[in-house]
């Protein structure tokens, strides 16, 4: 079988995160194109940007239980996963939908269980599972919001894919205005304490949230690359396994 | 926690079987507001009627795997599935809708996994779970129909409700012009057999399907009542344990 790839685009590569439902349609197309270029074998895990988060916050999601909240959450985030779906089938790959609010649980807002016997399927089939931040029921807090990054952390030591890449809207993790070409695992803790939230409204953590993720992978052995998806080819070369951005490497 | 009920709405209740994706709104607002005059406890699954059969069998699934009919068809019966719970919404429910696409693996066409967690949680949470039949991943096939009856039935093995209730469109099990007060467990396979298909097009047995289905439930210890969902006020009778249609009693 082939060697299983697990690829996020943050949702402020896909939306502008400042205005309400504002999916960049193009940016969706350029990008799918760039999967369909990139052959079988991959999980694709976006974020939700300004589909989701207006309304996680709009409705406290954070701080209360809220069935309309968790409804009309989404239900927007969903929105953008059609976009994205509909943009990867017309540049001729395969895509189905996959959704957390269906298959996770939460506790505490980590995931308690995940259902991922069909999104192996899918990979092995040669199509493309596409999932998104949610909102899931949480054994805790009734429902929480399940980051696109939590989910690629919790795939990538489910499947143990030969790369994780993460595609946000810069190039990778900056430390005194320089992007660091790698972190390695005992930086981690020190970078992601310094690091703030991302542009717009994020209920996920930015880049914060992320490198704690990475931070998981990388204890499980797992190495990842986060590099700008918003700069055109770089997710081809990523999926390659090019060397793009900054490399999170893993325990040997 | 309040004791769980499973009720099964057909797609020949919600759908006009005969015509492509035609879904019978007032039927789906009528049965919306019976259901929320019943109160918290409840997980629906809801039938594809003339969303996904014919897709279904335009693409050829049960014969064949074709990506571009999993996506088709779970498309379908999504756009179904958001009229019933946009129609639950406003009869003053909470619903939610969970897909078996994201949740259920098959093997051969039986459920070999299915993440349940998520839909306990949100029965305990006061929410309605909405599920349908649908086309989901299998190990041997690729992909196959998962039909709202066996995810009735792995759902009642499952959860052990207190109640499993099958509106159909027809008054319950008829045999010689008259329908069955009652079927005990040891007729089940005899009737099976001599029932033939649904009205219209169908890709998930009919009710000899469903009958099959009650078999493995009443085998496992759990009765369940076959009634018709086309007339006003029995879903409520049936959510409220009344004796409507044809008992189909487990062992005990």
């Amino acid at each position: 079988m082939t060697e299983i790839r697990v690829l996020k685009v943050g949702g402020s590569v896909l939306t502008d995160k400042t205005r309400l439902e504002s999916a960049r349609i193009e940016e969706i197309g350029r990008i799918a194109a760039e999967i369909a270029g990139c052959g079988p074998g991959l999980i694709l895990v976006h974020g939700a940007g300004s589909f989701g988060h207006f309304h996680a916050e709009r409705y406290r999601l954070a701080e209360r239980f809220d069935p309309e909240g968790v409804l009309e959450t989404h239900r927007s985030v969903v929105r953008l996963n059609d976009l994205v779906v509909e943009g990867l089938r017309r540049a001729g790959s395969s895509p189905v939908p996959v959704h957390p609010l269906s298959s996770v649980l939460l506790k505490d807002g980590r995931i308690e269980a995940m259902e991922v016997g069909p999104i192996l399927e899918m990979v092995k089939r040669g199509l493309i599972p596409v999932l998104h931040g949610d909102v899931s029921m949480d054994l805790i807090r009734g429902a929480a919001i399940v980051s696109g990054d939590q989910l690629v952390s919790h795939l990538a030591r489910a499947v143990k894919p030969g790369i994780v890449a993460l595609g946000t809207a810069v190039d990778g993790v900056i430390s005194d205005g320089k992007v660091l070409p790698m972190v390695r695992r005992a930086d981690i803790s020190r970078i992601a304490s310094e690091l703030g939230p991302s542009a717009g409204v994020d209920v996920t953590g930015g880049m914060g949230g992320k490198m704690r993720e990475l931070l998981d992978l990388a204890e499980g052995g797992v190495s990842s690359v986060i590099f700008n998806a918003s700069r055109p080819g770089l997710i081809e070369r990523a999926l390659r396994g090019e060397r793009v951005g900054t490399l999170v490497e893993g325990r040997r």
